[in-house]
């Protein structure tokens, strides 16, 4: 009887003045649980340039995943974005948990410019999109930790073909939406529904498919 | 033992194309409830100028409420819309579901400019955000088929003193906002609950609070 | 030889911690000048609620116009609004010029809950956009001064059947934009010509043009 | 006495069912310029994939420019966008003017996932700020021939350490945002100045200032 392969879901501790992060939240849900044959961790992640990436990577070679998500906060926009490309680049417009603000600093130094994610994204997309989650394709994760941890990802599993991994980005909670007006959000039970439907769909689609999903700018 | 006094909410049916309408969805899920002590009674208007206002009347000679609110769909909108005040001007910028657009033609030939909504909007705004539902004060409902709605309910209500009657706008369905890129939305569910607690809340103040909820333009 | 007739522009002081207001600055500009047959008075009033109004009326006794338009910045929007109606409440989000703050206060205690501007707002949009001006019809005018002055002035003409009024709201200078990252703008020198434009049509169109130009919420 | 030493700019000609492209139409107006001691060649690029690079490979061999800039169109921008990115991905939502769209295949295959303009984007945004331009700096470009243009101007130009390279988006023109309700828009002659005032700045920064002007998402 063979031990049932990881996928490895990471969300992020609050920041820039917020109480939660529904993107913990939604993947903490989803610990423990088997989806696809698969056994699920979800692990939390300081908002900290380079402690984020080495937690990271702790969980990367403690749990060897097969399918690695990390999920962050993405406050304004309204929809679950699946992002397509990780930069090299860190630009803080506001300080980190641990008061860094690094500008235009490589994410890895002498690392290529960007990865694009291995997920099948369009497929990912369509299937959340039928069946009634607000989903998009991203053409930027940003330049905080959100990318910086995007990109490291990538980086750490650079070698390993047979892992497939990505980003995925979610609006805030109702919680949240309250406190700032005019915010679009979403409840985070339907972001982890949202999240789980992804997940089976990473698993059973080994090449992604064809459809438009970017941006004239 | 006194007959329980009378709640009247009212959603649309679809229009615009789509296929559902989360605010009947939202305002079906209370027909029959318990609020406050009072009744909830549901009702679906067309979205048709003049034969809207038709049932809306019906609804309230039948059911005589103690507080009236309509809700409409608002697709694009982040967040509960409590709404300021209804204008006397039908302005359609897309046919109705009967196919008819009036433009610059008033609501009530001879009525007054506008109408303030008689509910607590500050409180409930209030209220709402403290539980975590994200809400805001709106200074328009448009000049379509809600605003004819709204306009003509609190027409249909100026003389009488102790009914109180707003409108209220929702955000698209997730499932709506999956096929309107960009879309912000909320489930109905997560409506259904914020308007239960407006409703309590709006039979709780019966003098409004003062806090500001304006905008510069 | 008569002496031809007036028309009345207003513009704003600066607020909000801006250190202009293209209101002004575009209005400034037309001070003097030959439209349509009338001259152009043109008028700074302060952005205090009260002080404001005393002002307008002032100069609409002195200069008894045929035309008057306020005109107000609206930063955050990206187009040349003309608005439609003005609503009989004061409710400031941020304090004022002199510190007031007024929320939920009529304008004019008993006055009507609404008026209308009687400029042809439809026939105006459309020169614009043809003229190649981005102009829209608005359906709020806020509830800040801007909304104050607009339906203050709607409140003193409301017996002179002969002169026309309204209110128009303009985007930020692009100087101001630089200040706020993402936010529209338009040169005040489109603005200038937009206005005399629109001025110019609001002479010659003693009935406006039926055109849809409404919002469904 | 020595040749001075070129700056090419491109635009676009128009697409997506528009007339025009400020994109051009700003830069046509510095065709022939001296700026810096530099002469200005301006070139229009058509809106097709695979066409528009040959076009951009034969400009920069025949003016072997010190400093390339490539402009476009974004509407539905508000400011002027300095791109830090052009990604190797092909991705078209809509088709090109000559009816293709590519879904995902490189603009080259087996280059870089990303590269970097070499422009001194920071530098060049506070200057735009600083003197009353609307400008921010971008972390995407899109996935349409603006975003296969900048990848593939930037590995023409990988080996020549000595050319600096970019892109820049524009908002739409008055004009065109006439004809899209909402829309932000710049007058084609702002945006001549502020990229004659860009280029100058990007020709005497030999290293970019560090400034903050990242994203968190």
């Amino acid at each position: 009887m063979s031990t049932p392969r990881t996928i490895l879901l990471t969300g992020f501790q609050p920041f820039g003045g917020e109480r939660e992060n529904p993107s913990w939240q939604a993947v903490r849900a989803l610990h423990g649980a088997r989806i696809g044959g698969h056994r699920v961790v979800a692990r939390e992640l300081p908002v900290v340039f380079g402690d984020a990436l080495k937690a990271l990577r702790a969980a990367l070679r403690e749990t060897r995943p097969a399918l690695a998500i990390c999920v962050g906060q993405a406050g304004g926009r309204a929809q679950i974005s699946l992002e397509r490309v990780a930069i090299n680049v860190d630009d803080a417009r506001i300080p980190d948990n641990a008061g860094r603000q690094p500008v235009d600093v490589p994410v890895v130094a002498g690392g290529p410019a960007a990865y694009f994610a291995t997920l099948p994204i369009k497929a990912m997309r369509q299937a959340l999109c039928e069946a009634g989650f607000p989903a998009e394709v991203s053409q930027t994760a940003g330049t905080f930790v959100c990318n910086h941890v995007f990109y490291g990802l990538m980086h750490a599993l650079r070698a390993q073909r047979h892992a497939r991994a990505g980003f995925v980005h979610i609006p805030y909670s109702p919680a949240q939406a309250a406190a700032h007006p005019g915010a679009p959000s979403l409840p985070v039970e339907t972001v982890t529904a949202a999240l789980r439907l992804a997940l089976r769909v990473a698993l059973r689609t080994p090449t992604d498919m064809r459809a438009a999903a970017g941006a004239e700018h």
